[in-house]
């Protein structure tokens, strides 16, 4: 299973509950709720994402489809301490929207930066980077993932060495 | 000043540092960072915003701007007790994430729904529809709105009374 069809099983697996019949036969004429029950989490060290992970411990708790909208998707990412993605581009961007805790980011060309709660980062498209969490503290973030025309949002490259993470 | 000048302005006015210069000089290579303290909250009814709220006090707090991924923005809106929208339509959609306390949503043909932290509704392309906190609790959600492709937003419309309101 590829890594875009595992995620949009995921966020498409829960069961959603609409405003009336209209949207249950299929008319999107009405508005999509859906509960933080009804979306599990994913534990990334036990799924075929964790390729794409290393460092620790992480989780993605899905917040909204990529089908609902078409032009990107919401998902919480919380990472344990050490924590991080592997290098990657985003073929259509991505938002970070840090919720909690620290975290680092960094891109190919740049220096390391620290992230707190409250800061937001503009992943531009195919800008190679990494983030996670920093070596003493957790970071939870949300990202809003942009779709490209191909129905892809994510171009996994190579793990984060521990010397490019440090920083050192 | 239209609504969506406004907002435009609002979402953009803060500074913005970049990762490196190459950014600075306009090309899109890197990450961009903002702070919580770069994006000042507008207290909606000392704004002329204010015509398209009623009940009380509402306070939007910008998250990113539409000029980065072009087809959305994100923002933190935050109803004080009795506090909602005008009935209003989405020319791109809507994503509400419900981020602490207790709300109600309802569109014109359904019933008014109440909403809280951890829930997530999708508002599709021109679903007429309001928002706010209930009677008896503030309610912050975070905002993912479209974006089509003459750069609006939002279309708003008549008041909810306060018949609607309460579902009374």
């Amino acid at each position: 299973m590829t890594t875009n069809k595992l995620f949009a099983l995921l966020l498409t697996g829960g069961a959603l509950i609409t405003g009336n019949a209209f949207a249950a036969a299929g008319a999107a004429v009405e508005q999509t709720f859906s509960t933080a029950e009804m979306r599990p989490s994913l534990t990334i060290n036990k799924s075929p994402l964790k390729q794409y992970f290393s460092g620790g411990e992480v989780r993605l708790d899905p917040v909204y489809p990529a089908s609902d909208a078409k032009t990107h998707s919401g998902a919480y990412v919380t990472f344990e301490p050490g924590a991080r993605t592997n290098w990657h581009t985003h073929p259509a961007g991505q938002h970070i929207i840090v919720i909690s805790g620290v975290g680092y980011t960094q891109t190919w060309q740049g220096e390391r930066r620290t992230i707190k709660a409250g800061d937001v980062v503009w992943c531009p498209i195919g800008v190679k980077h990494w983030h996670g969490a920093t070596e003493q503290h957790a970071m939870t973030h949300l990202v809003i993932t942009g779709v490209d025309d191909q129905g892809k949002n994510v171009e996994w490259l190579e793990p984060v060495t521990d010397k490019q993470y440090t920083g050192k």
